[in-house]
């Protein structure tokens, strides 16, 4: 049986800036001048699909991706929130949290497929105090709503 | 106000072949011969974005995606499984549920980037009626496994 563990850099290192975290899942800084906002949400152990986890968990995931995007929308008013989980290079469950604009660099295309003009228009991102903030705040709402 | 669900195509038509359905959620095949099992998960309703909804629906649509995904990996049997939900181009809210291959047209890239070999290899595709079955079992096991 080979120890997967040993080899992921999702297993080794954190991967980013880390904004929020709890013991199941940190919430990752994806700085990149044309998708200001752009966060990865990583769960801490290494599975590699969301089947392979119990569903307890994977509302877990989900919750704070949720979270994460209720975030963004609020602090940077995207025109569109695009969700993601591939892992096709790093098979270590993983989210993208990408926010997008009319103008942006790749707009109406994913952002990995061929750019649709040259470069977005620059806009201002999200301090991380802040993004922090509107998680644990949209992570309240969530529960405070429904207990 | 504009009625935004006059111009959607996913609220005028069902946008492809429902393999499954209930009164919040269709599951649809999409037809792709590089791709064979990708599936849609469409919310009947028009929503633009997952923090759009209240949480138990948010929860009974990722239900629904991950029973899709646990089908496709007992039925074909894929590398990878790739969740993503966009919208650019059709902003009513849907999932793309996507099997992977190592020697897939565009692997490891999402489906959307520049391919990287001609074509991918034949494979056959999940039945109809097998994949329906597949996603009310592993509806089945879920609601089983947690009540």
């Amino acid at each position: 049986m080979v120890d997967q563990t040993l080899n992921c850099e999702l297993c080794r290192e954190a991967g980013g800036e880390i904004v929020w975290q709890d013991d199941l899942c940190r919430v990752l800084r994806v700085r990149d001048a044309d998708y200001p906002g752009f966060c990865r949400v990583v769960w801490q152990r290494h599975v590699q699909e969301m089947s392979d986890l119990p569903g307890v968990d994977r509302r877990h995931l989900m919750s704070v991706v949720c979270a994460v995007e209720a975030a963004l929308r609020s602090l940077l008013r995207p025109d569109k929130i695009n969700l993601a989980s591939l892992g096709n290079m790093v098979p270590h469950l993983h989210w993208h949290i990408i926010p997008r604009w009319h103008d942006d660099r790749h707009f109406p295309q994913p952002i990995w497929a061929s750019p649709q003009r040259p470069a977005s228009t620059p806009r201002a991102d999200a301090r991380d105090a802040a993004l922090h903030d509107a998680i644990v705040q949209a992570l309240a709402e969530e529960h405070g709503g429904e207990l």
